[in-house]
């Protein structure tokens, strides 16, 4: 399983006309690369894409690994037999690199069937962010135990790691980030992406399929504002603590509150909120 | 056709933990609402749901109808009989103003199923940036004629104005906003809402349910970034200038130059970037 590096395909140059305080000048820009990406789900009896999502090319088979996961149509990395770029003939070979096809392990298809039945019970039980909630109790996602603690110092110096290492950003200003550290502040991963949620989606499908996860005792920092399917997927993902620069949502919060994550808001220069989960600060 | 106000509902209070430099401060900080909206169709023969979206409440009738307007399903005022909250007895009264029911002119159903068949169509011609430019051809989405010009120093003032009219941003820094202006930099209209897509249906379907559109002649500001989808629904709304704070993305860049929009980029202090559609520029 290896897919083409997001290096090479998550940028593109264009030429632009620059206004600066009146005078414009031609030069040529670069631009974060978005396209679509059909995830397609093979096992023995059925094949079947599940989703199309506009997302930065590169660290593709993470992103499609890592959005069954926090969607809860696959359990663990022995779910997976094999993920791939379309080969069919049929496919015109520029388009090949936005089709992965995630084969399940012939074991995985009766899971998947109950989680299908799982989803329609969510959804009859209303249009509501309590419903939810619920939807991801039912689903087997439970409160995060974990008893790791964090100092404001650790966490006050994030941002500048996450900053140093946005390759992707730098040269675009146009990609999202989430990145991944331990509990003393040391990165371990980090994936960029036009998408926020895709951007989680790669890191955790990062972890997945290194087989990884859970992703306890670990801190999660993200390039924007923190909502529902932020904190939803951390944990999915078993993180217990959760930071953004910006703001969180309301049902990013009452997520975080149900699931134990500590969700820490605005960490920008000296400054943090915590919205929820304080106890795990020292 | 009324729903409830932006001001009432679009943020909510909760009790949080200030760090300020080392030292915790409980308080309390005003959060930005975020709650699924369920868009349910109905015509004379059928009924269904079209789409879940995660959205800030207020101004969900405009939500309902500019999504549907944007992705192709009406395409006029006249394809609307009703849009009302949800009042089914079955339904948790709490609930209600999460689904919208837009209940289509008769005549409109065998528009409805023709566009299906495109979308079908569409799909057919593979996964790729250029197919989803093919498929808005299809649906009859045009080349944007407007010979309307705009100074750079009308643009250059367009974000201040924006500023000044996010009440819900100022309280909770946690909304985008999308806003229309005249030719002149008069400001229209403003909408706010978590998601970038959602403020800007509340925009286009402020301009539906009212009659106005096409939007020609004038220009769009957005709060974030510049993607295919925000563009996208720019073009089908007749928006012949579009400007972002930050950066576009590869396939926003392509969608504005395939539909004639002018696409204005890092609009920030004295500076802006022109992608596409410089001509507009006097």
């Amino acid at each position: 399983m290896s897919d083409q590096t997001a290096a090479t395909r998550s940028a593109t140059s264009v030429s632009i006309v620059a206004y600066n305080d009146g005078r414009p000048e031609p030069r040529f820009d670069e631009i974060a690369k978005e396209e679509p990406l059909q995830i397609r789900l093979a096992t023995r009896s059925h094949r079947r894409d599940v989703a199309v999502t506009m997302r930065t090319p590169g660290n593709d088979f993470e992103l499609a690994a890592g959005f069954l996961f926090s969607e809860g149509i696959i359990r663990s990395r022995s779910d997976l037999d094999n993920v791939s770029y379309c080969i069919d003939r049929e496919i015109d070979p520029e388009q090949r690199y936005n089709i992965v096809n995630v084969e399940l392990h012939g074991d995985a298809v009766p899971e998947l069937e109950r989680l299908e039945r799982h989803f329609a019970i969510g959804s009859a039980c209303g249009v509501c962010g309590k419903a939810r909630l619920e939807g991801l109790k039912m689903r087997g996602v439970s409160r995060i135990e974990s008893s790791v603690t964090v100092s404001a110092e650790t966490v006050l110096a994030l941002p500048e790691r996450l900053r140093e290492e946005q390759r992707g950003f730098a040269f675009t200003g146009g990609l999202h980030a989430s990145a991944l550290f331990d509990a003393a502040g040391t990165l371990e991963a980090i994936r960029e992406d036009v998408g926020r949620h895709n951007a989680m989606d790669k890191l955790i499908g990062w972890g997945l399929l290194n087989d990884w996860l859970p992703f306890s005792n670990r801190i999660a920092l993200v390039s924007g504002r923190s909502s529902f399917e932020i904190v939803q997927k951390a944990a999915v993902a078993g993180i217990p603590i959760v930071c953004s620069v910006s703001a969180p949502s309301s049902l990013a919060i009452e997520t975080a509150q149900a699931f134990n994550v500590t969700l820490v808001g605005f960490l920008r220069g000296r400054r943090f909120n915590i919205y929820t989960g304080a106890s795990r600060f020292v």
